[in-house]
């Protein structure tokens, strides 16, 4: 029997060849979306500035999400100390400390507390009445507060994973590489990092300069997972 | 009190201007992800063909997903009979009759059981011994044929997001739009469309050519979203 690690790990003993991830001559939608990969080799000492992460959040945060609230909230842990603290609880995997930023992308089970803060700007900018924002916001409380925990986790996991999508492949476009990871203790890295009750964990995104090219695109035909007009 | 479907439906009545959706002069996925919106008003009249579909659903599945496993399946709903019956179901949105197409992303509860296919194929390519395989998919099948049906379900949902938010983008770098749909009864889909015991609802996307610009974006500034290395 293997253990979670070791399946996790190795990966990194198969032939990758010795290319660096492919330079991308264009930030290309169709060519950024062919070229990312999943890259587990990174420079460590390549840094990037609070400046260049919030570009790509920036960009990420651009994707939609139910009704418009925004569950995603990102933990960016730069500091070299708090990665090696990261490193056994993502199950070893090295590009927890060789990149330059692990991002731990979570999803807020009560984010439609956030509901007047957001539909409230919109009134601000004239482009909502302030009885509409009312109705949205009293609609958005009645549907969100009596979610069960698991439907409020789905809504959470879906835009969470939307937001990691557009992060990926911003970073592409600037030239970065990125590895999503499922593959940690949850409940070991809530109680490290201090994550808050309500916030919980959708995956973890390595980010830096990949030093490696990630494994070949391997993709089931469509036709295995496509279905025409109806099951 | 406010139903769902009023909710769901009030945005139509906002004052959107009549401005068509952007045409974009490029690909570049950062105007890409940026003019992307969620579009509720289509023209009817506008179809795609099936390779125009795939075309993006082919695009869409180069996202990454848990162990590659792709555990969406897509069900395209093209029939002007099959949008009308889904219509009730989503809620009266119109967007699901005027669109093109309504894409349901479904997340496959089961799909650890394609992993002798997909990691077969790397075998075949040369990328990968059988030996290593045969440890993969045997970890895959421990790791994943564990898993209670919420976590399994959490996996679905995070990778059906990955690929939705891959194929809005799609969709968009080709000159269409779409809206992703949460609020629709998932209950009644699954039973009006025979969707498979273990095939659990993503989202809805409605696809076409939009005729009315989508929302502007509002987003919650990133200092309420982000926080660096520890909470």
């Amino acid at each position: 029997m293997s253990s979670k690690q070791d399946y996790l790990n190795k990966i990194n003993e198969l032939d990758l060849g010795s290319n660096q991830p492919k330079t991308l001559d264009s930030s290309d939608f169709f060519l950024v979306a062919e070229e990312r990969r999943s890259v587990r080799q990174y420079d460590p000492t390549f840094e990037l500035s609070m400046e260049e992460i919030e570009e790509i959040l920036t960009i990420a945060t651009k994707a939609p999400s139910s009704s418009n609230l925004q569950p995603w909230r990102f933990l960016v842990i730069q500091e070299q100390e708090l990665k090696e603290k990261l490193l056994p609880i993502a199950n070893n995997q090295k590009q927890v400390t060789d990149a330059s930023a692990v991002i731990a992308v979570l999803g807020d089970l009560e984010a439609y507390k956030k509901a007047e803060d957001i539909y409230g700007d919109i009134v601000k900018s004239g482009k909502m009445t302030k009885e509409v924002k009312d109705f949205y916001v009293s609609s958005i409380y009645e549907n969100y507060s009596h979610l069960s925990e698991e439907q409020a986790t789905k809504v959470a996991m879906v835009d969470g994973g939307l937001v990691s999508m557009q992060l990926m492949l911003a970073a592409k476009a600037k030239g970065l590489d990125t590895v999503p990871m499922g593959g940690f203790k949850h409940d070991e890295f809530i109680k490290a990092f201090h994550v808050p009750e309500t916030f919980k964990p959708v995956m973890l995104i390595a980010l830096g300069k990949g030093t490696q090219e990630g494994f070949e695109k391997y993709r089931l035909p469509l036709n295995e997972v496509v279905t025409w007009n109806t099951f």
